[in-house]
């Protein structure tokens, strides 16, 4: 068969359409992890306060505990005068009580004694003898303190489902004392990559002509791990309908099938989709539309419902399919290694993040620039363009949608959107930056 | 020792004069990566081309391999015919030639024969008859093609020193056959807490009044991890000048060390920099004048050159230290877990960073929005404000620095600059996002 026989049948949708419309609603299962795994996790349920924090009174400056209202009216040209009666230890029970005309030598972070309900700078005192303290300066009721509950009452929401941990939320986790939860599991992620022209990236130095490494796995794997899944590699098909069918459906499954000598390895109906092997199956296709072909119709054959889209009204990245193959979702992923990153990176990073149950997805970094060069689009179509910052300008980088170089040059890109039918020299645009 | 008792000498530097000025010389050793786990990354040396990429020119879209000069002036109304001789397959050496006169058929990523400066699109032709090609459009030397070092010539550099690798980074070391590579160890950061009134999070379910968890140092784990780090913990040490000593000794030189008993454990001299046992070290000080006092004792007995500073014009982090023991840099945190995140997010990441060898550090998500009331500060004094985000108005967070909730109600937060003396409700300000 020669490139000119084939004709490809595109069910076209736009990438808007694509992320509001494709929802797979496979979620990874829950599992427990400690607070030193669980950076950038995924909570699979609240996590309450099950008592209140800091769980005392504690004293916020250096003083003394006082009771307020016998220091109103205390200034530095009519002082008034305390009692003191001992000190509140750090780091245990107070042995002492603060009684109506005394004061309590304080540390920051120390309990309040009984009595009292705000702490005095040290500042504002001054020591008229060793048994007498000197208050230049009222205070009210609750300063120089915090209450009880006020980082966190009985039963309040610690941490919510679905947002990535933070550095702060595993703070508050220790502070009460919970030193394990439940996440999501990391999505299982399987890479698979086909073309004739493919070889590994680890083969031998000199390749024949014709032949080239497949870079689009590795940097795929490292999308996968951004998105927060587990990558692996199911290996390198040829284009083939049936090796690559075979493939897809071993990636699926997690181990190859037996399969008798002569059955038809596309048949359907022998997928556990409970007992998957993988969450989220990515097939980096080859570049000819021979190939192509063969990756969709390898697709259509694994499971139902089978494909949901075939082809994107976007650039790069027109050959992209989007399927739900036995409750997977399957993500056939263009040929050319720039466009597989660009299309994984807007439609196939959400997809890993949404079977892991991340729902609130960390922001990405941008920046305002200004359009170094007019930028053509057709409309109803959504372009990703590559520029290199310099200073506030954004400069787009051009070149074929092969190239790898165009990506590792750029410092982000430029979504131009649908509606738009391209954007003019010295437009405001929103540059997201790889990180 | 009552808190009265004591007074601060601060040796004060401004946020910018921190960030600029202690700039730790400390590098973590070389070690090798394989691509997959060399996401994020710093190369330690530049990494060049071993020759050209892809290596031979290939077809980038679907036609045919021709000589341009033979599709000149070829319309739709005037279509020029060539000779179809075969085809090129992909991932082979070509075996045909194209003569003057004849086309070949190829695939996009095919090689392009010998003789072939052009593809001809196959939109552009129609099939005359199965041996002959209607060409309805010219095409120009270059077209549909990519040089054999379009991607790369030899000796290009594929990555560079000091910026952690990217996805894209990690295809275009698979695409040259590169899946090794000398990188930057993970800075080995220990982080010591000290305070009377610390138990560790695991500590069981009920506290005696007074009695917190220590919160600041799992999170501040995540921040080192955050920066390329590797954290680990040398424990919770009391208030106490000889213990906490003895304690960071032990951190930077990554054993306990031997010491006879009667023997001063302040002594300098007898650390070894070259196998220190970590490369940063964080201590995650007691909240009290006294503790920090004995805190930078503690770390002042350290070793050469000592303390860099004692004190920054910021807030909430006021207390912070930085010094230099013994070619080791150590941060010496205020009590306060918010103080404590906040200052080593703005202080400590960097460091951890540059130690690893990062001198191009990832940008950091940021947002324009809306201050929606004052924001008082005093000039010559860095603040950092924790904002909540709604829509695009930044509603700042206030409350005692001990708060660790109101790090995580946070969304971002707003930096006051040292210029500054206060923000006024409805500036646009720039919101620097948590991830």
């Amino acid at each position: 068969m020669t490139a000119r026989d084939q004709r490809e049948f595109f069910t076209v949708k736009t990438v808007s359409e694509a992320l509001t419309g494709f929802r797979p609603e496979r979620r990874t299962p829950v599992e427990s992890v400690g607070l030193d795994d669980a950076l950038g996790r995924v909570p699979a349920e609240p996590v309450s306060a099950p008592h209140a924090l800091p769980g005392f009174a504690r004293a916020t400056v250096d003083g003394f505990a006082v009771r307020a209202a016998d220091t109103y009216g205390a200034s530095e040209g009519l002082p008034s005068y305390l009692d003191l009666a001992g000190e509140a230890r750090m780091g245990r029970p107070p042995e002492t009580e603060v009684r109506q005309g005394t004061a309590v030598a304080i540390a920051t972070g120390a309990p309040l004694p009984p009595g009292a309900d705000a702490v005095l700078k040290i500042e504002h005192t001054q020591a008229a003898t060793p048994e007498l303290l000197e208050v230049l300066r009222p205070v009210t009721p609750g300063e120089g303190m915090v209450r009880a509950d006020e980082d966190a009452a009985p039963g309040d929401e610690l941490v919510r489902p679905g947002r990535p941990l933070r550095a702060q939320d595993l703070g508050m986790l220790a502070a009460a004392g919970i030193v394990e939860l439940a996440v999501h599991a990391r999505p299982r992620v399987s890479i698979v990559s086909t073309g004739d022209e493919l070889v590994s990236a680890a083969a031998p130095e000199t390749l024949p002509v014709g032949q080239v490494r497949d870079s689009s796995a590795p940097a795929l794997a490292a999308l996968v791990r951004e998105a927060g899944g587990e990558p692996s590699f199911a290996g390198i098909v040829p284009d083939n309908r049936e090796a690559l069918s075979e493939k897809l459906r071993e990636a699926l499954q997690g181990s190859k099938p037996t399969t008798l000598k002569g059955s038809d390895p596309l048949s359907r109906g022998d997928l556990d989709p409970s007992s998957a092997g993988c969450d989220v199956l990515v097939v980096s296709a080859g570049s000819s539309v021979g190939s192509r072909d063969e990756t969709a119709a390898a697709i259509a054959s694994l499971g139902e419902p089978g494909i949901w889209c075939h082809g994107l009204a976007f650039r790069p990245g027109k050959p992209t399919i989007l399927a739900d193959c036995g409750g997977v979702p399957v993500i056939g992923l263009p040929g050319n290694p720039r466009s597989a990153l660009v299309v994984f990176r807007l439609i196939g990073m959400p997809i890993v993040r949404l079977v892991g149950g991340c729902t609130e997805p960390p922001p990405e970094p941008s920046v305002r620039a200004r359009l170094a060069r007019d930028l053509p689009s057709a409309a109803g179509r959504l372009d990703v363009v590559q520029v290199r910052l310099d200073g506030d300008e954004a400069e787009p980088l051009f070149g074929s949608s092969s190239l790898l170089s165009i990506l590792t040059a750029a410092d982000g890109y430029v979504v131009v959107p649908e509606a738009a039918t391209g954007l003019a020299a010295g437009s405001d645009v929103e540059v997201m930056l790889y990180r």
